[in-house]
């Protein structure tokens, strides 16, 4: 080390940065923005969910007072949103996805044509007055529809529905494995398919910059460089012509990990008008026509021997990914997600898997937080689960003869995994629940005929993803460096710009621990800079728990490399070599000799305004910047989470008593800040497995547009939630820890589903599909099984 | 070279990139800045040049229509700008320049108040209904005032008027020398005082920006980087919570290189109410209350042997700064760079000069395009004038026997000069004006009574200062580096971060023009970005025409590490050493294979997409930073100006007939544009020779407040100038460049003053103080010398 913290800020819950500013009203979001000369787009849309567009007439737009400006898609002349894998044809047929639906419409709400007009007002009265005709096709609404011989084709230059299509693993003499195994237990599970539904809504402001020569889009996008790409493409600009800032974020999950039309097709309309063009979303668009996710069929099977051993998986996963492939993830990204890590923390010997993304006349699917693994997750502790019943054992026992334990392990998915408390996190976990008397409370209640359940899920969840990793093609998502710069000023305050973009992460706080401790200066001498392309060469963005695993990593790089400077200037004064210098308390002071140091500010303007006193081999200036890069498989997160409900018989409602997390995120820079990402994390898991679904009926017309039907659960559904730390620091990220953004929604499902079949038990009854809703619950606790218990 | 420039740019004067914007519209000013709920400022100024503020009473001010609000220095405690000078106490004395005065006013016009209202009319009236009282001091309104014992002190703490006082060489045995030397000429000459009169006037936008926490001032100056620091530091601010953002600016010529007290005042008030402030200054107040100039009063002589060779050069000289040391450059700038440097491109085995800066009641000085070298080459040039009179030689000859020609040569004044073209553009120069028949019209002319002269002026002019320089006490004004950044997008577009700050000298498309040449691209794949502090870590900005010396030397040593990066990408995927690569036109290719090449989309894409094909040594991203420093005593450009002139009897008009500027600035990066900035500054050189100046009456109030009384040429006065280039190229600059903005400022007073002594030869009289007024010519022509001549 040679920075002395003698007050370390990593580890701390501190003050969060941006508290004050979000607190008092003054963060600034996406629809804060307000531009002299600002005009506003909203977007006529499609009202059938697969057609041909026969015509669209926009003359009476034109005329609605207000508006400015409709723009059809042959008005734009864009380019298309194409993402692409690198797969064979065989396993990936990439689609095209218009900025605006030109000839052909694919799902209910697809945008057609962007209305410009002097209000929101004019703009959505400019809409009412688009005549767009269709020749219907048949719809494609389900997997069962997708896949049929002869079906309709969504994407008419596919030659199927199935736009990925991958077998892996299949370990040899799998099959006989099977044949062979004492115990075979089986799971067919549905997970709903859902919205990631950030608190605020997309949106974007963007506007032409002629001294700049640049197209300014503000937007709120987990990943602003790779809008800039897509912008800079469909527009036909030079890269750098495209600027793209993100403000403050009211959430993202993902939907916004990807890149929306309307950001583009907005930003098209600023640069043909030349004035600046706002869209704000409004909730019936965010919930039917932004990303949905979550939608997979599994049908899967494990095999074990009769002292519990796993001996194979062997599944199958259908994602039903919606009308288009996402930019940059592709369709591709929840079912190869499942295929590479479904078999998790437990050792596996055998593993066969095939994943398959189909296309429906649906809105299309975003990468939501934790990307299948709350489904697979959920199959695989239902079959630890089902074994356990089938072969009398404890459920947490099985779980303990089969949990990883020697680290580093290389599974038969080919991954290496970093060690975790895998078997530590079980055991705490079971402790809390009985240290709290529930397995007590459970006994007592089930005498009196009262439903309770207890249930748990072991997951890990790989994070900090690299470029390495993608190499070898042990993962299947878009592989990322981070770019950061760390500079000081002529007073010592420090400006930290990172690639990465919080969207609710507290990356001002967190990011500026890492650095505040590497240079030894308070927490509030740093501030950081995120969500403008232009201010860092590039950055991957933030999704797949990467921000601090990776961007820290290269913040914590940069800071060291800027002390490094400083403390080379101080040696320089002192005619010493660098090593018998360190940095403390805003100074750079003499291993040996106490009382010797120079202040930053002394140093700064040396580098700065004196610049002839800098050895001949040292840059003036005080910046340092710095990449990093994941060169080992990644880095896995684990947790055990802990669900004890309750089943009412009157209404089949599922009442959450307790709920336990411990979790293992390395090494927590801010735990407070990790315990908002669980507790988040927990209550979006809890709502797909209990409460939030989008369905659609059969001409492809989705079920829920308003809060009205799309049941988000609130505080009051949300139970409180304990949360324990185990600490297994990561050995190569630079600061010991592992992602922890996604964990709460990963274990969540199983553990309530887990627990719902526990409180069921008695009932014969076995759920293995999400959301439980209180019909399904209901009818079980009214099955003729539990009749014969009473 | 690594870079083969198939089409070389450099040297070439191409389409300027900043053309389209500017000529169709876009340009984007400060007073084109609109931002939502935007306040402007206007300033109460004083109405007396000398005196102590007894009461400031702004509730009137606060009750007009429309003001929000009205503050004193009181009201906003700002801190002051004070500008400091390594050197001792007897040598300079520091004096503070509150943002707004405080209980004493020392000019007409010094800001007390800021009002702030809804609209600049509203702020308009609230000015008048401010009432101030004062208590009045004698106003101190010329060196002789300033000078006289017992006078009035403009500063009070200050001891004396007298601020900066410098003695510096004293050649040992220089009293003997001049006792012993067979010729002896002396010159007493003044200066007026002027306004180096941008197009544009002053202003600034502030805003304070919540999220990012940082005050952002839009504001039009040579220097934002320092901008900056005074900005935070009198408002208490971290640097890094200022941001300075430039855009279009339209001129400065110095009077905006230093620190503007009412863009202080703005951002105060912009910061104080949240809201942003914009203020922008009217005509009168630019004339008469922002930065002036070039009032300097010189007593010199020079010794020179029979056969005209110089022994020595003695001077005295004075220079009015007025009310204020200015930041950055002190009060010192004037003095010290006049007696720095004032032997000039003359051999000068003798030297000693007394250089003072005194302070009085009329607005401070800024420097001033070539300052005080405009000044003291006018001074050494008639000195040589006149020896070649007394010694009855040809003015040109006497300075042919004068001129440095063995180069690198160290002069008296302890500066080494690098090669350059004095004897060759002097030859070059008369040799224009005698085959443009010059000299034959002039005999004929003269024969009718015609009053034609020809005169000439030699001058070089140090560029590229480097902090060595400023270390060894060899140079005057603030020394400095510069860093630039230039980065390459997946789509091969190059983007440049420059910290030097074009206020009109075309470096949008001369900084393009050398990355293009470095990296092999077109120069529309280039663009500038400058001006934003927050942008580049630091700039020491544009002034002392450094901008393509050191500016545009880091920027080609970015473009160049850039591409040697792209090389060693290629070289990788070759498995060649880097040094069998080379790049042209957007491609590296094989030195030795030809048609083996790879695109820069092409590298571009595994630096950003696939950075996991790097080599380990090789970070992700096409990024490269640098910085400069000048380790010599600098560059020196050259000239010679040669200008014919005729006297007109009647009016006492002086007419420039022909104008001749032979020109060295080594390296033309865009010949066209050197030629601007010649013409440019022949023009100001021509206006200070002739036309502006600003008096002050006893009582401290200025003469010329509108352009009815301040006289500035137009293109009617102007003559054409016949520009041609000599090309010594620097050695140490990456481009061979020197600096070209000055020059034609510096050489056209003593050329002009040297024709109206040549056309006035026959009078007698001989005049050494500018401007030269009607009234003066008109005076010498009618003189009682003249009369017998006739």
């Amino acid at each position: 080390m040679t920075s002395v913290t003698e007050n370390q800020l990593v580890g701390r819950s501190v003050a969060r940065r941006e508290d004050p500013r979000l607190l008092t009203g003054h963060g600034r979001f996406v629809d804060d923005i307000e531009l002299p000369g600002m005009l506003h787009a909203q977007f006529v849309r499609s009202t059938v969910a697969h057609g041909l567009i026969t015509a669209v007439d926009l003359t009476a737009v034109r005329r609605v007072p207000g508006v400015v400006a409709a723009f059809t898609a042959a008005d734009l002349g864009l380019g298309d949103i194409t993402a692409r894998l690198d797969r064979p044809p065989a396993e990936f047929v990439p689609t095209a996805m218009p900025v605006l639906a030109r000839d052909r419409v694919r799902y209910v709400g697809e945008p057609i044509a962007v209305v410009v007009a002097r209000d929101p007002y004019a703009a959505e009265d400019g809409l009412e007055a688009a005549r767009v005709t269709y020749e219907s096709l048949p719809p494609v609404t389900c997997e069962e529809q997708a896949l049929a011989p002869g079906a309709a084709l969504v994407h008419e230059e596919a030659v199927r529905n199935t736009l990925v299509d991958v077998s892996l693993f299949a370990t040899e003499g799998i099959d006989g494995i099977f044949e062979n195994a004492p115990c075979v237990v089986r799971v067919e599970a549905r997970t709903g398919r859902q919205n990631a539904l950030p608190l605020e809504t997309r949106g974007a402001v963007a506007q032409w910059d002629a001294r700049e020569e640049q197209l300014v889009v503000h937007t709120c996008t987990q990943i602003p460089h790779q809008v800039r790409t897509v912008a800079s493409r469909c527009l036909g600009l030079d890269e750098r012509a495209v600027r793209v800032i993100v403000p403050d974020m009211g959430g993202g999950f993902g939907l916004k990990c990807v890149v929306g039309r309307e950001e583009i097709a907005a930003a098209a309309a600023a640069l043909r008008l030349r004035r600046p063009v706002k869209w704000i979303e409004d909730r019936k668009d965010a919930l039917s026509a932004s990303f949905l996710a979550r939608e997979q069929h599994y049908t899967a099977r494990a095999a074990f021997d009769a002292d519990g051993r796993i001996l194979g998986l062997d599944a199958d996963v259908v994602c039903d990914m919606g009308a288009y492939s996402c930019y940059p993830f592709t369709a591709g990204i929840e079912p190869l997600m499942a295929a590479g890590e479904m078999p998790g923390v437990y050792k596996v010997p055998a593993y066969r898997v095939r994943g398959r993304a189909i296309t429906t006349n649906k809105a299309p699917t975003a990468p939501y937080r934790g990307v299948s693994r709350p489904q697979y997750v959920m199959v695989v502790e239902r079959l630890m689960e089902r074994a356990a019943r089938e072969l009398d054992m404890d459920p947490l026992e099985i779980r303990r003869r089969n949990l990883i334990t020697d680290f580093p392990y290389t599974g038969v998915n080919h991954i290496t995994y970093d060690p975790g408390s895998y078997l530590e996190s079980l055991d705490l976990c079971e402790q809390a629940l009985k240290e709290a008397g529930w397995y007590d409370r459970q006994a007592a209640a089930r005498a009196e005929g009262r439903h309770i359940g207890i249930g748990y899920s072991c997951f890990s969840e790989r994070t900090g993803y690299g470029s390495a990793a993608f190499a070898a093609r042990k993962m299947q998502v878009v592989p990322g460096f981070d770019l950061s710069e760390v500079r000081m000023d002529t007073g010592g305050a420090v400006t930290v710009t990172t690639g990465t973009m919080s969207h609710g992460q507290s990356h001002e706080t967190t990011m500026a621990q890492i650095v505040a401790d590497a240079l030894g200066v308070d927490l509030a001498k740093v501030k950081l800079h995120q969500g403008d392309t232009d201010r860092i060469t590039y950055g991957w963005g933030t999704f797949a728990s990467r921000s601090i695993t990776v961007g820290g990593s290269a913040v914590r790089r940069a800071a060291v490399k800027l002390g490094d400077k400083l403390r080379a200037i101080a040696a320089a004064e002192w005619g010493v070599p660098p090593e018998e210098t360190e940095l403390a308390r805003g100074r750079v002071r003499r291993r040996d000799e106490p009382g010797i140091e120079l202040t930053y500010e002394h140093l700064a303007d040396i580098a700065y305004l004196k610049s002839h006193l800098l050895p001949e081999d040292i840059e003036p200036g005080l910046t340092a910047t710095a990449a990093f890069d994941v060169t080992t498989d990644g880095t896995f997160s684990n947790a055990t989470h802990g669900a004890v409900v309750e089943l009412h018989e009157g209404t089949g409602q599922v009442e959450i008593l307790a709920y336990v997390c411990v979790e293992d995120c390395g090494v927590a820079i801010h735990p407070q800040v990790v315990e908002g990402q669980c507790r988040g994390g927990i209550a979006q898991g809890i709502a797909g497995a209990l409460f939030e679904q989008i369905t659609y009926d059969a001409q492809g017309e989705p079920s829920a547009t308003s809060f009205m039907d799309y049941k988000v659960p609130t505080a009051h559904e949300i139970p409180d939630v304990t949360i324990h730390h185990l600490e297994t620091p990561c050995a190569f990220t630079e600061t010991g820890a592992k992602g922890a953004g996604e964990g709460g929604t990963i274990g969540a499902p199983a553990a309530v589903l887990n627990a719902v079949n526990d409180a069921l038990r008695a009932t014969g009854v076995e759920l293995d599909t999400t959301p439980i809703t209180p019909e399904t619950v209901h009818r079980a606790l009214t099955s003729p099984a539990l009749e014969q218990t009473r």
